[in-house]
């Protein structure tokens, strides 16, 4: 019998399997460089993306193409781009996760690095995979796409430039959430439909990148009224930092109508994809009704 | 006639139509992260390593394989670790080529993302050729390699450690120069071998290491007695900060006999090369003998 729980484990435990192999595999001189990059990792939280590639893999019949390193790759840059998101000069945050932030336990210049490693290892794995044919090249350029410079970084870039300037703008706040949060969560589920040879990859596409949106609405709601105990970071950072969010450009009340908005339009989405979506309707659950 | 300035400046040409289509193509937003990216590219310098890849293209006839990509890939590698490194929290550096380094124009926060966006900038490049066939993923993968954690990340963390600790030890100096300046000049040389099929793959990744010392040696030599006008850099600093370098462990003299040791073990490695070898020869000269 279906259960999403069993089933989330069941993901997380073999993305978990190919996490332990990395482990051992990787061993970097000097320590604090192996210790920096591994303790960020280590930090855990709910590998949301691997989880979700794993899931979309099943979904269009991806399974057996190596899929596990798409998806461990995904993780590597998402926690490059934590570590690079927490430095002074980005957001300053001193916690992560419940724990030190990487460069409160391993120093600013060696968290810079720590970040540099896990970016450029993530995609050293990527190559290993391009070898074996074109399918695989065109994952890891959709990967790298969402990632780079007309994806997540666009959006951290805006993200900190709206900071700066105290500018409230909505077409931005959409920009910094479609780039900053969307596009690793869209790459997460449309990698598996290019490596099926493209089956569902439009759809799988803008179903990650509105429960992106859905996943920061949420987000924003929670460090509004959120506790660090459920969140594992300080809370309420965003209003008093004056950024550029959700919450503080619409208020809390106009964000919970647009998460249930997002809801709809993401299980709208799956109605169009054929196939076992129980899931991935159960993950757009998750997310709205998460409470940390 | 052959002429060694004539033939670099071929080869800087060649590298240079490809730059300003990269210049052309390549469109950021928000505006802060296209000017912050290309501003350090522009600063030029003297693309020692683009121009490497193009003449070892040319000496083992890996010249129509679109070179001028993984050339301009490595040059976007070398940019990112250059704004990197001169992060207040890493080498502290407010110059670099004359002008103002990345972060006292932009900021640190958006130097970060400036080499977070070149790196991956690069390895999108990268990812566009993987389609072609293996020797194509083949290739990236080397040059990611000599990039990452087994590479220039080591090399830099290694150096950012010793100068943390005071440590002066000849097996780390070593590791420093072998992995932070030997392997983007080996990955110069040796990436249009693998693109060739393997063609003097080894004697060319040998010779880019070797290279990579000599270029160490008499940049810290130069970083001793030099002056700020024809480096670009502020120049004394490494003794100052007590820094490991060939120059803090082994003192200038003998940095010079080791230097000439590296010139003669370069020469001799072109001797076992087939083709003709006069440019890397020059080479040779022009890094043991160049003033700034």
């Amino acid at each position: 019998m279906y259960s999403f729980k069993e089933k989330y484990g069941e993901y997380l435990s073999a993305f978990e399997v190919r996490l332990k192999r990395f482990y051992e595999e990787l061993t970097c001189r000097p320590q604090i460089l192996d210790d920096s990059l591994k303790y960020s990792l280590k930090s855990g939280g709910k590998r949301v993306r691997p989880v979700l590639m794993l899931a979309a893999a099943d979904l269009v019949g991806a399974q057996n193409c190596g899929v596990e390193d798409y998806a461990l790759a995904l993780e590597l840059i998402h926690t490059y781009s934590l570590i690079h998101d927490d430095l002074p000069e980005m957001d300053n945050d001193d916690f992560r996760r419940g724990r030190p932030s990487n460069h409160k336990m391993f120093g600013a210049g060696n968290a810079v690095l720590a970040g540099d490693g896990l970016l450029n290892t993530a995609y050293y794995i990527l190559f290993e995979r391009c070898a074996d044919g074109k399918l695989f090249a065109d994952a890891a350029k959709f990967m790298c796409g969402c990632a780079g410079v007309t994806g997540m970084i666009a959006g951290q870039s805006a993200d900190l430039y709206c900071a700066e300037k105290g500018i409230k703008d909505g077409d931005m706040l959409d920009f910094i959430v479609a780039n900053k949060t969307g596009k690793l969560i869209s790459a997460a589920v449309a990698v598996p439909a290019i490596l099926a040879g493209g089956k569902n990859f439009l759809e799988l596409r803008q179903f990650g990148e509105d429960l992106g949106r859905l996943f920061q609405l949420v987000d924003d709601i929670l460090d509004e009224e959120g506790n660090f105990e459920h969140l594992g970071k300080t809370s309420g950072k965003d209003k008093e930092e004056n950024k550029l969010t959700y919450v503080t450009f619409y208020g809390a009340e106009q964000c919970r109508v647009y998460a249930d908005i997002m809801f709809d339009r993401c299980l709208k989405m799956l109605e169009g994809i054929d196939g076992d979506t129980r899931f991935f309707k159960d993950v757009v659950s998750f997310v709205r009704y998460r409470e940390g």
